[in-house]
């Protein structure tokens, strides 16, 4: 997996320094023939994920990606955003779709914005955060939107 | 990727062939060790995805594997489940959970039921079906629920 333009060394973020409105954006990730059709080879291998040969006369027409692929490459440009939560980027659960295919040639990227704080009522050293994400390609074409929900660790001690 | 106990060759079912309550299940798949790291380095590079070294002191403390990857081996699952779509498996969208983390040597399998079917108001060629399914391990512990819209074709041309 190649991504380009490394962001500078970012700080970690508890749970307390988290507030509704906190955006972060992410590096870009190229995505070709060969990585769609690898990818689908082990995890779904439909017609329309494998070549463009094999694609033709199917639903999308044409070579597509694997939407659960759109959701790896999200979340590796996640863990590369210019956001680092304590304790990781850690999901619970998530709601997502995918308005349109991602093609061979699409530059992948990611837009966040954490919509909700919820600390925990029964443990102190953690809470949840709930973030949107849009992943879009190099024409600004949402290819995913995603809403998660993720765990963040307090600054305090378990216990 | 390895599956075992490949079923008997299945029908292409059409929209109108689909109830809610049909029920569907799938093959195994033994997850490893291998095939988590790989794909972690791939799309989820965290401690805890990477090795049982790194995983230590971590929020999960033990290697477990990314839950995209658990999202991908069930598309997998589901692509060869005992069921097959006119048009292919076509996710438009999914609501996602992890209950519990995937770990080495679990032996993933999916239980699928069609909660709705619901008929295009605009095109005779194709309708969506609400899909719920489990993934769950050889203790039958639930690793990840999804509901999933899914695009299916009907009988009829389009037009």
């Amino acid at each position: 997996m190649s991504t380009s333009d490394k962001r500078t060394p970012k700080s970690v973020l508890f749970l307390e320094d988290l507030h509704a409105g906190m955006t972060f954006s992410s590096n870009c990730h190229t995505i070709d023939e060969g990585q769609i059709i690898a990818f689908a080879t082990q995890f779904d291998p439909q017609p329309f994920h494998l070549g463009h040969e094999s694609a033709r006369g199917t639903f999308f027409g044409e070579l597509v990606a694997s939407g659960w692929h759109t959701a790896a490459i999200t979340m590796r440009l996640l863990v590369e955003s210019d956001v680092s939560f304590a304790g990781g980027a850690i999901g619970a659960g998530a709601e997502i779709s995918w308005p349109a295919p991602t093609r061979p040639g699409d530059i992948l990227r990611i837009e966040g914005e954490i919509i909700e704080v919820i600390p925990s009522k029964t443990r102190k050293d953690r809470g949840s955060i709930i973030v949107k994400s849009r992943t879009l390609n190099q024409r600004n074409e949402t290819l995913q939107k995603m809403t998660a929900r993720m765990v963040v660790m307090t600054r305090k001690q378990a216990g």
